[in-house]
């Protein structure tokens, strides 16, 4: 038996993030893979209703966030059934989604010496906080 | 092949210690395990030099430490010689054995709801930030 059955792999779709989801699959060994990405509504940058240009936007970046999910995913060998890409507060989602798929465990970067800054930029923390399962901030080494 | 090769074990030597040690020793596969507590001075909480009295409580707390960490390493498998307890800043001191050691994965314990107060307390942001490695902050069920 594996040491976690289920692991909830929460990326930012940087260049890093195939390290992130590579380390996940290390020690999953027969564990369930999900693969997610949240996307800030654009609302909590603009305030108040979303003018159509920047829903249009907001689509856009939903439909590109989930190709390049699916081709992360398919890279790694994890079922496109298991990837999701939601909208919302990062840290909330993550939780939110790891209840709901009863995770043992969230997997997701970090940058090290910068700040614990996750693949999900100021959340990190919130990340850590109010999980109610293990987390693994792998250590990534941005190329830029 | 382990995913990770040397796994240094934080912990507070409180009563969740044991669920931490056991959940690194899970996925330690063949790496090496080591395990330390860090005890703050009391210079710290008091400030200046310490009085005779506080040195020898000092010490005292040191003593007990030892005691209390190789009854636990012994316990989990793992060699008396890679038990460390060390006196300093937990942070700071948790990052410096795990580069001495040239450990690429920290274990350290997490409380969750109640922020992440680690197994060292305050010191758990820390821990995250400034890991030249990867960090699994596991989290435990507080008996009381």
């Amino acid at each position: 038996m594996s040491t976690y059955q289920h692991i909830v792999i929460a990326i930012d779709l940087s260049q890093e993030s195939g390290e992130v989801i590579a380390k996940a699959t290390q020690i999953a060994g027969s564990a369930k893979l999900s693969l997610m990405h949240v996307i800030e509504p654009l609302t909590f940058a603009y305030g108040g209703d979303i003018p159509m240009d920047l829903s249009e936007v907001q689509e856009q970046l939903q439909t590109q966030a989930k190709d390049k999910l699916a081709a992360l995913a398919s890279q790694y060998g994890i079922d496109a059934e298991h990837c999701n890409v939601v909208v919302g507060q990062p840290a909330s989602e993550i939780h939110r989604v790891a209840d709901e798929d009863k995770a043992d465990l969230i997997v997701v970067g970090s940058h090290g010496r910068s700040g614990l800054a996750l693949l999900l930029g100021s959340t990190s923390n919130g990340v850590l906080h109010g999980a109610n399962c293990d987390v693994l901030a792998v250590r990534v080494h941005p190329t830029d």
